[in-house]
Formats: structure tokens, sequence, C-alpha cells
């Protein structure tokens, strides 16, 4: 795979971080690395692949003369908002973690398992990389479309602290002790909580609306009917999801299953006899999506339990970003 | 009020010292008091409202001439089975918090907010208590039945280790410190396992049907089509459930939401702007449900979801229980 000179904007935060791990592990072919963060972490010292980078601080002119050609952002929504285009203007192509441009009709939003083809189409020279938990129920859901066409999900979310950075994992870490930080509105040890980002004037949070919006565009399909409950639930790290699906088509439930299982980086984990299930703490740290406890749902003609797995760092963030720059780097386009 | 004889079975278990708080706070009006437990724990001193009780062991004499009125059973499902018609033969009404009789024909299933008339309809002298999970969803599903017609319903909980008694408590407290029990199949600390109860052929746990099959015996609608995914939570005392319901006839949200504040034991705990809605650690220990997050569902003609929190040992076993004792009184069925 030819090399390619590549940033990272946000290099110091948890995603960032993640990637710096993605990319090491999946041998990404860098020519050039360049780290940037905020003037707050900029001067720190990284490791990457046994070599060591100074983390710079992010300014108008960190793109300029340096030909980058990737640039995976994960840095905030303002970050990108304005940051991304002055990228894109000096010829890199970005990756952007944030869910400012998700919804831009000329950005991409891809799944690389998904809708890889979707990433020519960037017009601004930027690709969205969707949200945690969009991103992961998309595998299983993608290969369910495209068998039983989907009418209608319902989803409901169990959603680990790392979703919001250390300071999430703090609070867990330091409420379960007794001594919350008050990160998060209410206590987050041993309890949930059913807000996730902010809420929004049709009583949704933003975060429910991208489970909504996101599901829509990443499958290319407005017909489907999605409704969410998103709680952010007191797990350190993996995301969990209640998913119920309701089809067009009649399905048999072992070829619906063997349709999941033969899904790119989809693994069916479900043997109830052996108490066999994904759970969060013991499927994190891995790249793919994990999906049991699949069931017909009686109350409908032709529907479908889902328990959904994945880690949000790594597939729901990190890894995605990555995935979307291999394929970008294959297609030719950088 | 008249007084009578009570009996409680189970009385040192997590329900049954419940039970007891619960008959203390209430002044249930009590003649006599007898304690039973299983040959364990038969012999411990236990206070009740200043008086100290011995706990016998629970033996087919038991019940034998003591003219017990009523005996409250929190003794599993075989306890219930085998002890609960002695108990009636010798002219006890039983308030049985045990599954093994709830889907009998001939024993009542009830929530006092909503089916009491039920009471009246014991053949056997036996009245079953609903599971924790279903009780907690009754009181704002029988508002929005009687009002809207329900079609359908979509439930995932987030349900707290008491539910599993002392040794579910013990494996999430000492799992938090790193040492886990064991007692749960996979780690409950900073896990979500989707497995309550054991699993079923047909790919449900038993705690899914139930939720199912005593919904529509408890709403007295078996035309009512619904699913559930069941989840243990790492939360100490207190479910969270996630509510999607479907309706038959179309709604105006504000009187939706009245008409849930205007049934009885229901508080709705929904202000997004100020971050406000019932989490279980905050709203545990307490008697009512507690109802927020409620928000249109726009993927279907007449929807609405729902997050319900109660506190499962309270309304979700002891309290129900007693309050279908007061009930019983009240009507002068004892």
């Amino acid at each position: 795979m030819k090399k390619v000179n590549l940033a990272v904007v946000g290099a110091t935060g948890m995603v960032g971080r993640t990637f710096l791990k993605v990319l090491e592990e999946r041998e990404f072919p860098i020519n050039d690395l360049y780290l940037f963060s905020s003037s707050k972490s900029a001067g720190k010292k990284v490791t990457f692949a046994g070599k060591e980078y100074t983390v710079e601080e992010l300014t108008e002119d960190s793109f300029t003369g340096r030909n980058i050609d990737i640039a995976l952002f994960s840095a905030g929504g303002s970050t990108s908002g304005k940051f991304a285009p002055i990228a894109a203007a000096n010829g890199a192509l970005v990756v952007d973690n944030s869910s400012f441009w998700r919804m831009d009709p000329e950005v991409p939003l891809v799944v690389p398992e998904v809708n890889p083809e979707a990433i020519k189409e960037h017009k601004k020279g930027i690709i969205a990389n969707p949200n945690c938990s969009t991103i992961q129920a998309m595998l299983p859901l993608k290969a369910l479309h495209d068998k039983y066409t989907i009418k209608r999900v319902v989803y409901s979310t169990y959603q680990a602290v790392s979703g919001s950075g250390v300071k999430g994992v703090e609070d867990l870490e330091e409420g379960s002790k007794g001594n919350p930080t008050g990160f998060y509105p209410h206590p987050i040890a041993f309890n949930c909580l059913p807000h996730i980002d902010s809420f929004l004037d049709n009583g949704y949070t933003k975060e429910e609306m991208k489970m909504v919006n996101e599901t829509r565009k990443i499958l290319c399909d407005d017909s489907i009917r999605i409704t969410a409950t998103t709680v952010r639930v007191p797990v350190k790290n993996g995301h969990s999801e209640s998913i119920n699906l309701e089809f067009e088509k009649d399905f048999d439930l072992d070829e619906l299953v063997a349709t999941l299982a033969a899904m790119e980086n989809v693994v069916v984990v479900d043997n109830p006899a052996e108490n066999l299930y994904p759970t969060a703490a013991e499927f994190s740290d891995r790249d793919e999506v994990f999906v049991g406890r699949i069931r017909r749902d009686f109350s409908v003609d032709s529907g479908v339990n889902l328990w959904v797995v994945a880690d949000n760092i790594r597939k729901g963030a990190a890894t995605n970003a990555v995935q979307i720059a291999e394929k970008a780097i294959e297609m030719e386009l950088v």
C-alpha cells in the first residue's frame, strides 16, 4: 500500500491515542507523521512505532506546505468545523470523528464494511466517521437490510463512559469508590443516565437523533422508521445495544443468523445453553462487532431482537476512521 | 383497619426483610406476627415494631391452629408451590412473590393501582405478586392503555443486582473492587449482562417472557403485542426501563403526560432543560414509580418512548405485596 503523510488532530485525547495504537497495530503505511493538539497539550512527547514525536499546537498554518495526504481529526466539533476545511484546502483528505460534518450532503458518512463506495463522493475533501453507537449497529443492520428490508428500528443503548473521554472514565472510577467527580449531571457509579449529549426541543437527545439520522444516511434509505433511547451505564468501555428490528420480508431464523455471521467483521456470539452472549467488559479491546441474543420478535409479522456489542473507542471511533483511510488509499483517492 | 394475624415466609431474605420494613412504615394492622424461613435461618432474632421475634423453620405444620389471616411469601418458587396451598388450606390468604402461581388462571396477578378488583377472584386462597420488572411498567401502561389502547410494547430493561438477592449485590460490590464472587455467569461489575433468569427454547429468558405474559394478564388484554430484552446492569438497587409504546388512538403529548401524572403512585420527573429524569440510584428507596424522557415516537403513527424507574425490592416486590394485603383487608376478604 502506498505510504502517506498522515496527520492526527487531537492526538492526546482518548480517541486520538487509540488512533495511534490502531495505526501501529495495522501497520498503516505512514511516511511522515504529524501530531496536533490544542495549545494545552502541545509539546507533549508521544512514541509511535518506536520513534518519538512532539505534539504541535494546531494552527491555521499547521497543514501549509507539508503535503499531508490524510488527516484524522478527533478534536471536537468546533475544531473540525474550523480546521477540516483548512486541511482539505491544503490537499489533505480529512477523516473527521466529530459530529460537525456528518449530515452535510456533500460529506460521505462511512462505515467501510457497509458503504465504502461513498468515500469516493467526498466533494469537500472531508469524510465523516459516524457516531460510535451508530457504527456498531450498521454492520448487522446492513446485512439484514440487504436481505430482508428493514421497516423499523427501535434502539435502546447501554453506553460506556469512555464515550465521554477520560473525564467520564474518571467520574465512574472515582464514583465507584464513593468520590464522584461530578462530571456527569447525576452520579454514574451504580446508576444509569438516560442522557447522552444535550437535549433538543423535541425531547430527544442529540445522541438519539444521531442514531436516527445517521442510520438512514449510511444505509442510504430514508424510508426506514427509527426511534432511539440512549443511556449511559456504569461500564468503562464497550457499548451494548438492544436492537428491535421489523422487516418487510419474512425470514428463517437460521438463515438470518448465517447472514449476520457472513457479514465482514461481525462475530455471532449466541449460545444461550452455554450462557454465551457478548458483553461489553469481555468483548471490548477488539475491532469486530459482536451479535448475540438473536431471537424472533413474536410481536410483529417479521421481526427480530438483537444484542450488539462493540468497543466504542475502537470500532466506534478510531478503527473505523483508520479503515476509512485505508480504503481511501486502496481506492487511490490520496 | 381490622387487625390480622400475619405470617411472613422467607423473612430473612432481601425481600422478606423489606416486607418487615414496609409493614412497619405503613403501620400495617398486625395482631400476631409469625416469621418463617428455611432451617438455615431458623432461630434468628428479628425486631419488628420494637418487639423481638424468633424466626421459625417453615414446616407443613407451621400454619396449623394459628388462625393466620394473611401469609406473605417470598421464599422461591418451589417453597411457594408446596407451602402456599398448605397455608391457604389453613385459612390464610397467601400473597406470593414467586413466579410459581402467577400464570395459574385461578390465581389473580395483581398490581393494586391497576387491577385491585382481581383480588376478589382468588379461587385458591392465593394471590400472585408480579415480577419486579413487570410491576413498575404496569402503572404507566395501565393509565395509557385505558386512554389510548396500547397495540404494541417493546421493553428493554436495566435491572439492578438486588433483584438477584444479597449474593447479586455482593458480586457487584466485590467485583467493583476487583474481587468478583462469580455469582453471575459473567462479571457484573462495569458490565451489562443480557441474561436474567434462565433461557427458554425460544431464545428468550424466563424474565423476558414474564414481562410479555404478565403484562397481558394484568392489563387483562391478550391482544397487546409485546417483546422484551431484559438486561442486568451494575446498579445496586432500582430497575430502569426503556419502554416503547404504540397506540391505537392518537394522542396529544401534554395530555399524555397529564394522564401519567394523574395515575396513582406515578410521579412524572421529566424536565430535560434542567437535566431532570429519574435514575435508579437517586429514585430507589421510594414506593412510587417514576416516569421521565416522555417523548413522541416519530417512527409510528401514534407512539411514545418512556423511561420508567422504580425500587425493585419495594414497589417491585415488598410494597406491592403489602398493598395487596391492605386491599384484601379493605375488601373484607380476610
